[in-house]
């Protein structure tokens, strides 16, 4: 059964963890604001969850927990940042804030990352810039290599993300936030265990065939690009991916994807991100651009729905219902995390403040 | 058969009827330009066939041939310009210019166009971004209301097209140029034809249901975004699309596609596009990030293949290997579209340039 907390008491764990791995208070805070951002929107994939993973990293690859980001170019409407080696979200919110300040002196920003981490969820970064008014983007390169290019029999590329938010009716901007894959590998493992055959274009068997078989794709197949085969539009999403890469890697001097030492540079993660701001006063009064937009969202989740209790949504309406939820309840976490979680506290030195408060059985048998 | 004519031929006959219909000279010849560069790459969807349905609407939309494009308001680093109710070729061109121009002097460049009109193939404007050094976007609202939002019984919005560039090697940009939706509607109809049934999540029925029968598509049903059902994506071709609506309709003020009043007002054809440049020179070496982008490009292009005999491609290279085949060969043009066109500038006066040269049977059949 799922233990809720309060999202402060989610944050404040997230942040003694951080802490005790080294990472100055001000930057942990702001990096378990993230990941609590992430949980509180229902984007869990993006949460508190990531520490099992940043732990791993920890010892297997030279993380600078005392990372400090600076600038390394600038003009009036751009800057190229380097991350450090550490994680990316405290450097992340940096380069979005200094976009967005950007955007606001002059119209618009442009900020290119290197040498960076994970960073989280991206709709936490193209949100800051739409609630500030403003039209955000953003991508990043990714570690993991499982989607091939159209018509290839090997991966090449990863999940490569890209986001686009802008402001509509007051606290409702359109947040769109998408892997440029069909679906993420953890779609394709609930088929395995549930026995069902893949819908058509969702992955690729280790020759690049398309496959509808879900344990042919997690054993050494791969993911599809967003649109599937090649006749379904999945050049489009591979399209899509390339563009990310470009934003990310090329614009920033970040290790290419393709390099044979992408994610094994002696030092840091080596990611890149690309953050953009702009105003809309810029070409109409802002006030009618976010009455447009508002109204324009409220037209689609007017359309008639195919199924009557389903209506229609709008991107960034399915992360706010979440979050009014999680507001009001609290931020659900399995057992099977917090056990983990806990282990990882207590190896660290962290102090523990999330319930059961004692150390459980099923903790130590995690 | 096929005729093929010489790309300089194929421009001064689409001029000429563009003259005849009372475009002034610059205005017709840039016009002409850009539905040249779509047939030379091989993308007839958006080239001189185009002007069966410009002729078209000539007789039901008001269409303003001796549009003037202005600028509206504008900033080092942007401009609102308006397309005086004309097509949107020039003017397009134009933006884009501007949006270079600006990015030359202050490292970006956006321009948002209103009251414009179709302008042809989204690469050639992303392209001129690349050949100028310079990172290019592009997205442009449509005419034709034919996919609904993901769980919709409803189309509400179109193939809402975007682009973006990128310069690489010497004369092999990145082009990428794309409908948001899985297929156009003529891949629909082909099969119809052929009589297959359509790959999973091609379309629906007029209910908004998953069907593969194309004659259910196109009679009443719908086309997919790109990704197909929910559960394919769908959803992030259904986010792509909006995001291009809010960049083309809500930025330049254009009349959105959701509302009654779309393709209806009194003047002109009322598209909105939004144009963006910038410098990759902003954050690196110029020079450095066009040798990554080459680099990026070529290892894709390595991947072993599927099928031995279709190598891997970047987006962008299928066009270049038409333009190669086309510039030594000529533009192919069927014998249908020939007689129209013949039609056409017979019936408002303007010179054939085109073999044949003389009106013959067939033409007078079409």
């Amino acid at each position: 059964m799922a233990l809720r907390h309060d999202q402060e008491e989610h944050r404040r764990q997230a942040s003694a963890i951080f802490q005790a791995w080294g990472m100055p208070p001000e930057k942990a805070d702001q990096t378990s604001r993230v990941l609590t951002w992430a949980d509180l929107h229902g984007i869990e994939s993006h949460g508190i969850a990531m520490i099992v993973e940043y732990n791993e990293r920890r010892s297997n690859r030279p993380i600078n927990f005392q990372s400090d980001p600076y600038i390394v170019r600038e003009t009036p409407v751009s800057a190229l940042m380097d991350g450090d080696g550490g994680l990316g979200h405290y450097t992340a919110t940096k380069a979005m804030e200094l976009a967005v300040h950007k955007a606001q002196a002059a119209g618009v920003g442009l900020v290119s990352v290197r040498n960076s981490g994970h960073f989280g969820a991206l709709g936490y970064f193209t949100s800051m810039a739409a609630d500030a008014g403003l039209i955000g983007i953003a991508a990043t390169s990714v570690f993991g290599i499982r989607v091939p290019p159209t018509g290839g029999a090997k991966a090449r590329f990863g999940t490569d993300p890209w986001s686009f938010a802008a402001p509509g009716a007051a606290g409702e901007p359109f947040v769109l936030d998408m892997a440029t894959t069909t679906v993420a590998s953890g779609k394709v493992r609930n088929k395995l265990v549930e026995g069902q055959p893949l819908p058509e274009g969702w992955g690729f068997d280790s020759s690049g065939r398309p496959t509808t078989d879900p344990s042919t794709v997690m054993n050494g197949g791969f993911l599809s690009p967003l649109g599937g085969t090649a006749e379904s539009g999945g050049h489009k999403g591979y399209g899509l991916a390339v563009m990310v890469n470009i934003l990310a890697s090329c614009l920033s001097g970040s290790t290419l994807i393709t390099d044979p030492m992408h994610s094994r540079q002696p030092k840091g993660l080596d990611v890149g991100h690309f953050f953009m701001a702009f105003d809309p006063g810029l070409f109409r009064e802002a006030a009618d651009f976010r009455a447009d937009v508002a109204r324009l969202c409220n037209d689609l989740r007017a359309t008639p729905p195919v199924d009557p209790s389903a209506p229609v949504l709008v991107a960034g309406d399915p992360e706010r219902s979440k979050r009014a939820a999680r507001e009001a309840d609290g931020i659900p976490m399995g057992p099977g995390l917090l056990a983990r979680l806990r282990t990882i506290a207590d190896g660290c030195g962290a102090a523990w403040h999330l319930s059961p408060a004692t150390q459980s059985a099923s903790v130590n048998a995690s």
